[in-house]
């Protein structure tokens, strides 16, 4: 049974130790969660995800520096599906934010790919609650890269931003679209690139492709720069954010919203749950190589045989 | 009861349908998976993935020609984890590939997120199962970005192809630490463009750093044109996937690897249909909404919720 007092109390060495025993499934984690959990719900939580080479790294440690500078306490969760590991052993502390590192009130997490049945939204929301919990006021969300992983990994923001940046290839449209579903703020990065204008119009004209709300994403341009909060454009990044806070977070469509973000947490760790009882299931059946022999040798096929493993769980 | 006899002989109105009846997760479409199981086994599946922007469509476009060059019926699973669409409307098939739409001997299917319990990875299996099945001897899997979503479908492949560029972005090293990984052959592509000769030292450097198995891993060096099987180097990043295809695909080796093929689709399998259990889960407990307002309203808390839930499937 892990005592949550020191965590509740902002202790960052028993924090980690939680985070560990999170990485590793350990059940006593998971009761740690829920008895953190009355204690949740007073966090801001902003997604930082875009283009590869857009600069994302950098627009998240401007924000650190500006919430810090208005003495917020803020949390970051680092999120790599692209690696296969976990903890702080992943590029994003040990480079990108060093300087922060040095800061008692910023805590950073990386969160990477832990074997395929893992789960990285269910990791994102649970290292999340443990930083509402502790007292950061502000979380932000960070994910290297763009794909269904880094869309899951945003249900558990409030505010979403996607970063992109003028002149990029030619795959870009698609992933573009794909990205522009989650964006509740557009962020055109390196403003100061020759494009600007162009990658500016390219992002209003898809904004009028989506179901007659393009109003509703403020696109801001910033030019930010490693470590400092004065990167231009920071500070209007930040009031878009507070401005999306305000319009959809109040009342009764915040509700509604906050419904859609639990739900979207519990059919994450549903999903979790069951990947674990599957790799029980197949235990139980003599481990996943005997099932697999059966299929290389035609003595079965997966799908009956995935069936049966279903039915006897 | 699907009549699979118009599939086996290579009907591909018939295919056509029975791949939507997979999108639609209809019970006679994984019926009819099992019966063409039989037929499979006879299709080299190669996948093709790298950094957005590196060309990996006109990569393709390229390979598809060659390999019709050779009289092989070519299948092409295009895979877009960021886009809402399935089936037949996206970017893949409508823009890239019009030129081989028009071959009889040319089959290609585009994949994308149907829902985040869905499972790309068994989607491509499925397709690429029904392809074998008509005898399309040469299956390429394309993906449009870089995450957890391509590297798990490319467990489906059986040599996998990480398409590069000189000149990437800051982001790129972390990526493509994440793709060298599941690299059975790299390629340079674009390789007229200035910076070529770092982009290989580079990448031979990070090979360097994998466990021992560099020589294992072809560098091809490739400028793709589209329409083209004369596209520079296309030739030879063929030679290197059948390089690969009789390295490893033979013998005991080979026989191990297929096991562990055969266990990624099993597993995924398993995920998918255990996924489709906890949906029926939460109807039967009157719907997402209702148990996520017991968590918004904090009487419950979602990990206690999520436990309740899978043990009363």
């Amino acid at each position: 049974m892990i005592d949550v007092k020191p965590i509740l109390e902002g202790n960052v060495r028993a924090a980690a130790r939680l985070m560990r025993d999170l990485d590793d499934r350990r059940p006593e984690g998971m009761a740690a969660l829920k008895q953190l959990f009355p204690h949740t719900g007073k966090s801001y939580i902003v997604g930082i995800t875009g283009n590869p080479g857009a600069g994302k790294s950098t627009v998240v440690d401007a924000l650190i520096a500006y919430y810090r500078s208005l003495g917020e306490k803020v949390g970051v969760v680092a999120v790599d599906p692209t690696s296969p590991f976990s903890g702080g052993a992943i590029l994003g502390d040990r480079i990108r934010m060093q300087r922060h590192a040095l800061d008692p009130d910023v805590f950073i997490r990386s969160l990477a790919t832990r074997g395929h049945l893992g789960g990285l939204s269910r990791s994102t929301f649970d290292v999340a609650s443990v930083l509402d919990a502790m007292g950061y006021s502000r979380i932000l969300i960070e994910t290297v890269g763009v794909g269904q992983d880094e869309v899951e990994v945003m249900r558990a923001a409030h505010t979403t931003v996607v970063v992109t940046v003028p002149g990029l290839g030619d795959d870009i449209q698609a992933i573009k679209a794909g990205l522009l579903e989650v964006a509740d703020v557009l962020v055109v990065n390196k403003a100061d690139r020759e494009g600007a204008d162009r990658t500016e119009r390219d992002l209003m004209h898809m904004l009028d492709l989506r179901t007659g709300d393009r109003k509703a994403v403020e696109i801001v341009r910033t030019i930010a720069t490693r470590g400092t909060a004065e990167g231009s454009g920071i500070a209007e990044l930040a009031k878009a954010v507070e401005a999306h806070r305000a319009r959809v977070w109040q009342g009764e469509a915040g509700s509604e919203r906050a419904n859609v973000r639990a739900a979207a947490q519990v059919a994450e760790l549903v999903r979790a749950l069951l990947a674990d009882r599957a790799t029980q299931a197949m235990r139980a059946r003599g481990g996943m190589h005997e099932l697999a022999q059966a299929v290389v040798e035609k003595r079965s096929d997966p799908w009956s045989l995935a069936e049966e493993l279903v039915e006897a769980l």
